[in-house]
């Protein structure tokens, strides 16, 4: 690895000096999330001195002008109240440069304004392009960076040069086969950090401590003793403003091929010969999407449920349909729920039913992973009206993040019974720190070149690879129609129904 | 099993209706365990409609001065703050009647004040036969009620009749076995319930639920996951009023052979065929401690380290040393503290270090028992600076009864780190319930004639052949003499020495 970040000690110390340019800079993401996440960076005195950034939009807009817009969103958006002298003083290293991003001569203008921007702070910068854009643009925006000189040679250059995308990583198999080769044509995979927040979530990282930084766990991790898994992400709201985007997409691309699989993958790893490694790491997860058993016909028919919401309430308030929601285009079959049963075929898995659970308007918002293991026999407590309930490891990602192990213990009183209780620890009570936003770990971790939660090529094509029979078949005639759920359920009766033959029900919020 | 009562759904009824017959009843053990623990059995609806208490001493005492003296003790002892009209019913059915332990005529008159109360009652009584006398006397009164015809046939019999003891049971091998003896040329094995009140703890009873009633501990269960075990029994105060008898007995016949063997065996027993039937639980408990590999000289004088105290501060408060304590023979070598590693030499704790830890005027009462777990390889954290905490599952007998499971956990913010962490529930919170005290139980449990939680004579005598050889070697001339420690210390530095060779220490609290 020729990545001087990516171990031991030097994760400790700053990255290097880096100009982030944020294409799309005028965008939401770059308000809501980038902004914000920078601003809690430098606070907690992560930013490396030489730290610039510059936005890149189509718009006219002064320096001044970019900062006063991003100060008003950061006021809005950041977890910490807003220091105005720290915003001054970070203010200060933001800058914009108009730029139609198809066109290739802008692209000069940029180079010179980096360039610029590195010779009055007296050191050379690396650089991170940050494609806030629509993915229709990735290819040009690579394309004209190379073109203009500007994405170096990783292995010999003098300075780092990397690029952040954005999901959707394409829109099946095909298209993320061509994005992946558009970004390779300019780009070394090396230096391209494809973005899946979720793995930047606390939770979500802990997963591979839990797992792998405890003797306890390890052994109990496999088919003998798990009986299933169940993954669910729920949100209490509905398409909103994505309306047109998701329409076209649907839940199961938008969530499960990305957050699911990902979170799926970090869950089922064998474990990697490094923690510090980004590739072995990768790795191991992309042996887990490979090690998926691919959907037959029946398969789908059996243990794929599709829906979308009709009216109904959450907390309370009514609310629309999805086909009334603006932007919803007539007669869609577009799913807002998904749930499904899959398996892993290897030696740790094999037989274990893993359930995925997804959908908007569902009652509330929560994404959470159980882990249930087998009964005990219950042999020992015959004739005393015990239900021994599952153990299970909830690991909770939103919106309270915390670890949850449930098991059976005896209530005070002269019986021998047997009750459940969980045994927990929530982030806030047991650290007392504030979890960092995604975005926070993942800039500083693209800053340093570290790859490890960032998504290879070959992961995302694995996770299309699981999913295309799906899509190939609800796409087709002899799809059964989508069904529905009212707003605010846990979705079609359908989903309960997939999981009786193999005795489980879904966990209960 | 002729016990209608030890199985199933019948232990949710009340026991049969009972005469509780006390011998030793002006004594300290009736007026701060069990008249307490028989008012709270009454007060949560344990007790039969046809329960009676009769004290039996050798004072000249009537029914009303006996009562009067019991509310006094009462209101100082009973968890619950007594409610004078619940008093007033209970009182009523506690009798005393004067009695000369060695005058076999005197039985006579006792069997006939029974019959009365039975027949006052209008029912038949089983009798609970309590015997709370210094041990000397056991034989006495059990030949003496056997003689008088107060011991039925517990095959062909009608009425059931039970006899408790309490510790010592046996001052060695030898004697133990003459006390079993003699309590048996009276009454069956099955009749006679050896109390140690340790068994009657929540978390001791939680001991069994949590290994068999959750499916994840059993499998963890064994040398291949566990690294040792350690049991403390911390005292802070000093030996008190029992110096005399203390003196003649050391906290290794005081405390280990009973308490901590208890413990121990449950620890670490397999799974029995059932939890409802007592023989199947103490079947394996005996297999554990017959399975504890003999100590020969050589362990003796490297594995296990006795002493006594020296003059020191217990919460600031000076305190005085062994040797001054009123009571204790000048230049003795009697031990008030104990600590040992031991092992059990089957398939299941083979290598695995088990250490003991008993004292006197340590810095706090503390009963625990901890459960190591062994680390997980490293490698995956290498550069980190991450020390990788054993994974420990702690049982906390007293003070705060609780169950505390160790972890090691990411802290939030952006490196990949592993902290300690704990998950743990405590029985106040999680139940919202206070724990009853032991004596409640196991009283309760000896009216049913369930033994589970009672010790039988094979336990006792496997115990003691066990300590056999540390008491010889203790009592021969080649033994090194007692060590001294300073009260408020945790105790002699070749306690901490005993560990080292293995890389552990004692816990610390």
């Amino acid at each position: 690895m020729d990545n001087p970040f990516a171990e031991g000690e030097n994760r400790l110390i700053r990255p290097p000096s880096t100009a982030m340019i944020i294409f799309g800079a005028t965008g939401d993401l770059t308000q809501r999330k980038l902004i914000p996440a920078l601003y809690n960076l430098q606070l907690d005195g992560y930013l490396p001195p030489g730290f610039v950034v510059l936005g890149v939009a189509r718009s006219e807009l002064s320096d001044e002008e970019f900062r006063g817009r991003l100060f008003q969103s950061l006021k809005e958006h950041s977890r910490s109240v807003i220091d105005l002298a720290l915003w001054e003083t970070f203010s200060r290293h933001i800058f914009y440069q108009k730029l139609d991003l198809k066109d290739s001569s802008e692209y000069i203008t940029l180079k010179k304004r980096l360039a610029k921007l590195a010779s009055e702070r007296g050191e050379d910068l690396n650089y991170l392009f940050y494609l806030a854009t629509a993915p229709e643009f990735f290819g040009d925006i690579a394309a004209n960076l190379k073109e203009v000189g500007m994405v170096e040679d990783p292995i010999s250059g003098f300075k780092q040069t990397n690029i952040v995308v954005e999901k959707p990583f394409g829109n099946d198999k095909e298209s993320a086969r061509v994005l992946n080769q558009t970004l390779r044509n300019s780009f070394a995979e090396s230096q391209i950090f494809r973005i899946d927040h979720y793995l930047g979530k606390e939770t979500v990282q802990n997963i591979l401590v839990f797992r792998f930084a405890n003797g306890i766990f390890e052994p109990l991790w496999n088919h003998k003793y798990i009986d299933h898994i169940q993954i669910s992400v729920c949100e209490d709201l509905g398409v909103g403003s994505r309306a047109g985007y998701f329409d076209k997409t649907g839940i199961l691309k938008d969530i499960v091929q990305n957050h699911v699989f990902q979170i799926l993958s970090l869950l089922c790893i064998e474990p990697p010969i490094s923690l510090s490694d980004a590739d072995s790491i990768r790795d191991e997860k992309v042996k887990v999407l490979k090690s998926i058993r691919p959907f037959s016909e029946e398969d789908i028919s059996k243990n794929v449920v599709r829906a979308n919401y009709t009216r109904g309430f959450i907390n309370g308030v009514p609310v629309k349909a999805y086909h009334e929601e603006a932007g919803i285009a007539s007669g869609s079959q577009t799913e807002t729920y998904v749930a499904m049963k899959l398996e892993i075929d290897n030696w740790r898995w094999a037989g274990i039913p893993i359930y995925i659970r997804v959908g908007k308007r569902l009652p509330k918002r929560i994404t959470q992973l159980t882990v249930n293991f087998r009964r005990p026999p219950d042999s020992l407590f015959r004739g005393r009206q015990v239900e021994l309930r599952q153990n299970a490891l909830s690991i909770q990602v939103q919106p309270r993040e915390g670890i949850t192990l449930g098991i059976n213990s005896k209530p005070p009183g002269p019986r021998l019974r047997a009750r459940p209780v969980n045994m927990d620890f929530a982030y806030g009570s047991s650290f007392g720190v504030a979890s960092p936003e995604a975005y926070e770990r993942l800039l500083l971790d693209a800053m340093k070149s570290d790859a490890t939660l960032f998504t290879r090529d070959d992961e995302i094509e694995a996770a299309w690879d699981v999913l295309m029979p799906v899509i190939n078949h609800w796409s087709g005639l002899s799809s059964s129609p989508t069904l529905s759920y009212e707003a605010g359920s846990w979705g079609p009766s359908e989903a309960a129904t997939l999981l009786k033959p193999f005795g489980h029900r879904w966990e209960r919020f």
